[in-house]
């Protein structure tokens, strides 16, 4: 197990009702101007903004709307400027990662003089600057941002998705499974594919005998092809909704990552086809997910995916290549399952001319040639896209 | 899923080496003076007493020796003393949970003018003071108070075994598996059951459909069952030392009793054990556990268990009684291959005149006919005392 140093001091308030009684004081502890981010209609037809505006209304709220999926660079610009111009004490997201994700940037961007894209190309200028306070009220479960420094940024210009972190969590975090009943099936299977993907990407790990995430990563995972499943045929079952819900926590907010080394390889590779294409992440991902599980299995990870197999998907077969090999299917059924496509075909990616662009690009950004579980060179990665185009091996 | 509000600050430094470049600053940050709390002689033994002296040479230490294991009253008493009469600016606790759990109610004390017993008979009244910052030094995997605020304290005079909370978790715990290569078998045994404990004492709750904790702890539960005979067999093997350190902090630092109900019963039934005969913690709660389960079991119970037979022990049975069954012998034959005693006498408890009593109190003290997964009678009680008091129905 390797060394790990870690506190995570975020607030998670969990349930429901709890906004009524405890947002205000949540939000207000840190003064009275307040930049009120969020993204589309939904919170307005869901009528959670107009009980938001009530909760908060003797504080002066400034609003910052239209913050998008996979969110853009722009947004944060926007909100750096809201900020300064009105001596914003404190930042409320109201949404899903996206908003939460662009949220934590302004935080930063609020004590910085140039443009917020510097911040993420530089993650390390975020650390030598301030930062504001951040609730948030999280409507959808997936990325685990309300229990993390994380973000990821768009930036269509150059088309860049990065990943950035800062130097705090989200100071309270209110995580209510019922706001999330009106998600769509959708949204709801790609949030559920992006907490499972977090865990493998944990998971397959080169450090050796850490049980104890281990341990937890299975169980989260368990609990996650279980209820995902029930959340997409019934919405509004809220033991679903709430498994998802903090198992989305659990899987990003730091501890089971503990006492790995924590190389990246299927997110660095979707995100460039987010990147490219702006399809939905968790989607991409359960495209990618299953090619690079056959990509990185050989003799020397047999054993951890035939411990995949066992532990999570209760595969019994004392051959450990049969094991895995029922493992990975299960996988790619399992996303198949929740309604979602498996080809780039499917989301209506139909050519391979940006291949070789984004393999280079994902290799380098993820360092995939040398950090991770099992190195990938760039061609390696363009045979992986390749792979994606078909239902070849699974079907 | 029951609703949860969760916050916690401790910033863990896990691994070895780190109490050389990071101890100095992380004690030093809360001011000069110094109460260094420790038990017998076993940190002046390995050397560590040495160093940390030497770390914090510059700073003003006051020392608290002889904190014992079911760690008394009168340490507490003591520490107050010498945290008043020295103007103490943090606490700094090297040891197992027993000289953690004194420093937590000493840093408590330190504000306050009565007996600290009052303290530990109404923890409310701590949440009412200040608390002097605790750093610690780990070397016992056990009992996870390194992450918590929690305590337990005895009285000689009136036997009694209280747990008490405070306000504050350590603001740094120091751990490193290395440390805990000198623990003795013994303690090493009593240590793993008791991680094991917290578990269970978590994971069969009345509350339903929590399956991001009950996965967790399934998985922390096979890490535990895996690495502690390696553990005691082997007192220098790091991966065991370290699977069980962080296995200890994880079983109890409350993350996994999220959402759940969280009503224990072993715990109170073996603190009786304990005040009354001063015996090991942990090896009172493996004689307990066995005797507690097959009490628990019954046709509503037997869902749960069987999940706890498949997940953890991976018995391959599709009836749930005979999973059960399987399940908890293994959980008596786990404790006894590590070494330690299944029965009363086999800890020199050779009388039941005090069972009553001692039932009165666990049921009392621990609320167990009303809040926990299967309420219990003070004649339950008495029975399973005297059911610990030979092998019947497991040997």
């Amino acid at each position: 197990m390797k060394d790990f140093q870690f506190k995570n001091t975020t607030d998670i308030r969990f349930g429901s009702n709890r906004i009524e009684t405890e947002l205000h004081d949540a939000v207000a502890q840190f003064g009275p101007n307040v930049l009120l981010t969020y993204g589309g209609g939904s919170i307005k037809r869901s009528g959670l903004y107009d009980s938001v505006k009530k909760i908060l209304s003797d504080l002066n709220i400034i609003e910052l709307a239209g913050i998008e999926p996979n969110p853009k660079i722009n947004s944060v610009r926007e909100g750096q400027k809201l900020a300064k111009e009105n001596k914003i004490d404190v930042v409320l997201a109201v949404g899903g990662g996206s908003v939460v994700d662009a949220s934590k940037v302004i935080a930063s961007s609020a004590f910085y003089e140039g443009d917020p894209w510097d911040l993420v190309l530089d993650s390390t200028k975020r650390f030598k600057l301030d930062q504001l306070p951040l609730v948030d009220i999280l409507t959808l479960s997936a990325t685990g941002t309300e229990m993390n420094a994380g973000s990821v940024i768009s930036n269509p210009e150059t088309n860049d998705k990065l990943g950035t972190y800062g130097p705090n969590t989200p100071a309270v975090s209110f995580l209510d499974p019922a706001l999330t009943m009106s998600v769509s099936k959708w949204q709801t299977a790609a949030g559920s594919i992006d907490i499972f993907s977090h865990l493998t990407e944990q998971y397959f790990d080169k450090e050796k005998n850490n049980d104890v995430s281990d341990g937890m990563i299975e169980g989260i995972m368990r609990t996650v092809i279980k209820w995902a499943p029930i959340a997409v045929a019934e919405p509004d079952n809220y033991d679903a909704r709430a498994n998802l819900m903090w198992s989305s926590t659990m899987a990003l907010n730091g501890i089971v990552r503990l006492g790995y080394q924590d190389g990246w390889t299927s997110h660095p590779i979707e995100h460039e086809l987010s990147a490219y294409y702006d399809i939905t992440h968790g989607v991409g991902l359960g495209i990618i997910t299953p090619r690079w599980m056959k990509f990185v299995l050989s003799a020397e990870t047999v054993a951890k995916f035939a411990k995949f197999g066992r532990n999570v998907w209760h595969i019994q077969n004392d051959n450990d290549q049969v094991v895995a090999d029922i493992a990975i299917q299960a996988v790619y059924d399992w996303v198949k399952s929740l309604g979602v496509p498996t080809t780039l075909p499917g989301v209506d990616i139909n050519d391979d001319t940006n291949f070789k662009v984004m393999a280079e690009s994902a290799v380098k950004v993820g360092q995939l040639d040398s950090a991770v579980y099992v190195d990938m060179s760039v061609n390696d990665v363009v045979d992986l896209y390749k792979a994606t185009m078909t239902t070849d091996g699974f079907e």
